[in-house]
């Protein structure tokens, strides 16, 4: 288990990603993620050109998060992404976020993506070099 | 159940909201959905300002949303918000996406939040005028 | 003059466009004109598509814009793009911002592009259906 | 004029930033120069509480911004920001986009922003400790 490959990407929250209350607005936090995944895609050097020449591209099917303190600006956040399961046509990572300072959690949850092929827009299998980033 | 107060709010989807994909982008949903409530909200005669003169602010604590569909720029879709369960300090409003050219469901979820304290910042009971809206 | 092609797109302020100051961020005012300027291609005939299938992108490179009023929420803006002058490579659209409720001016100003070339990603002579929008 | 308060802002562009055309859209980097900005005045101790303590608030009343060169995703970028004149009530700073990796120029441009009362939400004096920053 230990040894799948997990992807931290550091960042800093920005004055425009903060709303009315004073804090990231919660839509921001998926933002966050995405930028974690493509994070964590380039660190199992299969980034968005690699899989398309593979004839794949990813979608999100579903988003389970949990918001748990709130961020501010300036707050130095790493975005914690690791693989969960993998069956078919699709996969599930977990993401989390910590607040470098206090190590707070902020916010932490699944993303359900499927493999579709790039050209017909259908479900296509899991390629064999994303799957094997799912066996410990 | 039916004479729930629910909300519809239309919108057309622009092009700044669309990714290298060609469709709208996954978190960009998270920004309808809050409009959508923002709607319900106002519907119900409880913008921001009323709660906050009852010393509420809402915060989101959890997302889980379902990506049904693709969009892209200038579909119009419908945002429709509708109050499914309320606790003691916490309440979910089920909301979905409709495209309305062909009905298709483009994404459908639930949002839970809390009634937070303004000042203090810590939970406190949902207000008699917000809980009466899951009273069928 | 008077008969030169002018678009009015018509939006509403939206939660997630307003900053902790409680007003539209003066970044967000770049997307609101750049959904003006595509729905001025569009009453022309010309989106993204048939510009392309001339083998023409449009890139922006210059943007000059003065800040008149603060927006707030629910605000119901009218964006009115207008064409101002053509040149060999590039041309210049005016567009301002309105409020509905008083016809206040929220912003106006200029924004100058380019016709570039889609696959060599060079400059190339603005398009003769693009050029005759600027004849009066 | 070399001892003026110059900051310099790093960032990565992230993949929510890229458009349809496969670079940040033209609207992010309003955003880019509002960060610049807000590092800019931390350089200076003169963080948003810091002014709205002396009662002042700043709204950006012209944006003058020449695009130059396309960034891409992962494109590590440096927002320069130094003070450009100061008169009674407004002031501008001149703003330059930079790509670490080739020191290419992918923007610049001036800002002009008027000191608010934050109250009276009506121009006010430029406050002297954000006045001496414009002196050399």
């Amino acid at each position: 288990m230990t040894d799948m490959l997990e992807s931290r990407l550091s960042l800093i929250v920005r004055s425009t990603e903060i709303d009315i209350n004073g804090h990231v607005n919660n839509a921001k936090y998926l933002e966050y993620l995405e930028w974690g995944r493509e994070d964590w895609y380039e660190h199992a050097a299969l980034p968005y050109d690699v899989l398309l020449a593979l004839g794949v591209v990813t979608m999100t099917v579903n988003v389970n998060l949990n918001y748990r303190k709130e961020a501010r600006q300036n707050d130095v956040l790493t975005v914690i992404t690791r693989p969960e399961r993998v069956g078919n046509t699709s996969f599930t990572v977990k993401q989390s976020i910590v607040r470098e300072q206090d190590q707070a959690q902020i916010a932490d949850g699944t993303v359900t993506l499927v493999t579709v092929d790039a050209i017909k827009r259908t479900s296509t299998p899991v390629p064999e070099v994303l799957r094997r980033l799912f066996m410990s």
